[in-house]
């Protein structure tokens, strides 16, 4: 082991140690619903009260820290307690999906100030839809009473694999001309706030284990069907991401070797049997062939969307209930794997295909319960999405709150 | 935020610095090559020298470092370095595996020092195998010139879902009898030594990772193909369990719903289409359909193993080369849907009919490359084990070490 240059080093040493404290500070005033005092904050981190001293000092010179209220007495002159001021800052959290776009403005508590969404068709590319973000994003910071200076940090996720380290996807199936553009660099150019691009699957799992049914969870599964299926693996307690960031494709599993082609270029995958556009065209191809179906009135007859098939199968059209079984008999398959692999405690399904109802979900959960290991089985909840379509801008909300923090330590 | 008590609290975190300070020192000692002195301890851990010196002199009292060599001279007199001294204790890995049984005794640096196994069925159930497993542990130490008393640490691998925090198998598939059977208990009674339980195949990943072809790598999955077909991850440095234990359970993926049956009770299971066992039944199918194969003239005809499969393919014979080509084929779709999900940096391929070389391995990378997305496939490396049939043993002693070096913390 080569002797290390004892200033640079000791300099070094000390400056983390401080940064350190200073997060540590920073985190458990975020976990603190009721504030917590000086004293408080030196015993937990077994730090002196002139260490915390000088944090707080610094945090409250810079607005990050309110001192409110009275804590806790512990004999004495009850103390003052500190608590994060949410109006210090503003983080902006979108969902770029397959066919919409969902803008969301928190305070730094992470409540929702602010909300805009419309539908925007993704393959129309990457120039067109962030210069309709770039506008929606104002509009939502109007709607929020927020300005662009309040903004701590943007957080941005889309349906396709995301090299994170790079700020690009790469090889996105269902998002035509986006494969290796430099969406971080540009949405950075244009506000020049820091961004993370993430999966939305990923932040789907981080947004409903941040704010939603997954909280208290170690190891949880969100996976999103929407137009395509992709998945968010959260694993002893942070977002997996694999070696590229390109974990959690599980849209792409072979479902059946003989099934129809994918946008991937493989034939048979989960998303080409059971995602949104898979579901639509399976409904459109029994609309032509005469099948009796509620879909045939519909107004735009011809073109039926994932969502018209849900409608339609909660007003007991067996046709499209079937098309929904299907699709949740093969979810539940790839799901099964899924629970086999990982033993997970819970299994979130999101996306708007989610919302179908049972008329998926019961079949999915069936198909589950045939094809897993009964450990691994009874380990596991499936639930629903809590947070529905606020699910993974909430999860880019959570994202952006941790890069906002971090420029304060 | 409730105010703790502050003396035991104080004393608390007095004892957590002190022993993760030890703890820091022998790992730091344990990845030294060449030795470190205790000046660059000192450095490195940015503690004062008379802590080191505090906890060296303990660990020199114990018998677990000795000094010697020189360090790098940093001007002055040259530091005496410190080192781990291999002979401080043994630790025991052993392997359970459906039909043999594997001992590995090594020193606290992990070289084996002493090895035996033999064929054992694991279908005799526990308390036999655990008998056979007490008679062959005394035979290795003997090997291995050592004694009882030194062992530290033993850790046992066994190729079923493990519930580490109860140290039993829960609804094993191949191992008919051990479905919560105390072995951890059994044997703790048994040696009076810690004693760590673990899936095989998780061990197999450690082992590879600490010893083999998987050093360096955050993001790994470690197939055993044997009898059954079980797989470890280590993901982000770690090996990941799930919630339970039980993950990594690859072999009761369905492959195809109207496939075999499994002994897990479902149906089209990779164990049941792939495995060992399905190999060798399928060997049998083979002869007696009269078909041309080197198999019939076996000594034993009419009951081959997967070993005489893979040695019959290897030998140029068509029928068992096919049977290799389909196992391989179905072994990659289930890996394709691993490295899809996970994103891993490397697979490796282990168990016994690993060794059947590119009959099975050109299929299974094959279907690899057919079944999972761009970027996944580019970033993963599928390779062989490099440990062959010590990667389970030589998990075992990793996770024995890491026992053996906790006692001294």
């Amino acid at each position: 082991m080569e002797p290390l240059h004892s200033t640079t080093q000791d300099l070094g040493a000390n400056n983390i140690v401080r940064s350190s404290n200073k997060a540590a500070v920073v985190e458990l005033l975020r976990q603190s619903k009721t504030g917590i005092s000086r004293a408080e904050l030196a015993e937990t981190l077994c730090v002196s009260r002139s260490t915390i001293s000088v944090i707080v000092h610094d945090l409250l010179a810079r607005g990050l820290v309110l001192e409110h209220g009275e804590g806790t007495s512990r004999g004495g002159r009850r103390p003052i307690v500190l608590q994060i001021n949410p109006d210090a800052g503003r983080v902006v959290g979108i969902d770029i999906g397959a066919s919409h776009l969902r803008i969301v403005v928190a305070d730094l508590d992470g409540v929702v100030v602010g909300e805009v969404h419309e539908p925007l068709r993704i393959e129309i590319g990457p120039e067109e839809c962030l210069q309709r973000m770039f506008v929606l994003v104002e509009v939502a910071l109007e709607v929020a009473g927020s300005r662009l200076e309040q903004v701590l940090a943007i957080s941005v996720g889309v349906p396709g694999p995301v090299v994170a380290q790079l700020g690009i996807v790469s090889a996105p199936p269902i998002m035509p001309g986006w494969d290796a553009f430099p969406i971080r660099q540009r949405i950075e150019e244009h506000w020049h706030k820091p961004t993370a691009l993430d999966n939305d699957a990923d932040l789907g799992a981080l947004g409903e284990w941040t704010f939603g049914v997954g909280r208290g969870e170690t190891n949880l599964a969100f996976i999103k069907v929407g137009t395509g299926i992709g998945c968010g693996l959260l694993l002893n307690g942070q977002i997996y991401r694999g070696v590229l960031g390109t974990a959690g494709e599980i849209g792409h599993v072979t479902i059946s070797e003989s099934g129809p082609p994918c946008t991937c270029g493989n034939y048979g995958c989960l998303e080409a049997m059971a995602g949104g556009r898979a579901i639509a065209q399976r409904a459109l191809l029994a609309v032509k062939a005469g099948q009796r179906t509620q879909l045939a009135q519909l107004a735009h007859a011809g073109e039926p969307t994932a969502r018209d098939v849900a409608l339609a199968a909660q007003n007991g059209d067996a046709v499209c209930q079937q098309l929904l079984a299907d699709a949740g008999r093969h979810i539940g398959s790839a799901l099964a794997s899924l629970i086999n692999l990982l033993n997970p405690g819970m299994v979130i399904v999101g996306g708007g295909v989610a919302e179908a109802g049972p008329c998926l979900m019961d079949p999915l959960r069936q198909a589950i319960t045939e094809h897993t290991m009964r450990p691994s089985r009874e380990a596991v909840q499936v639930v629903v999405s809590s947070l529905g379509q606020r699910a993974v801008p909430m999860g880019a909300v959570a994202l952006a709150l941790t890069w906002a923090f971090a420029q304060y330590v």
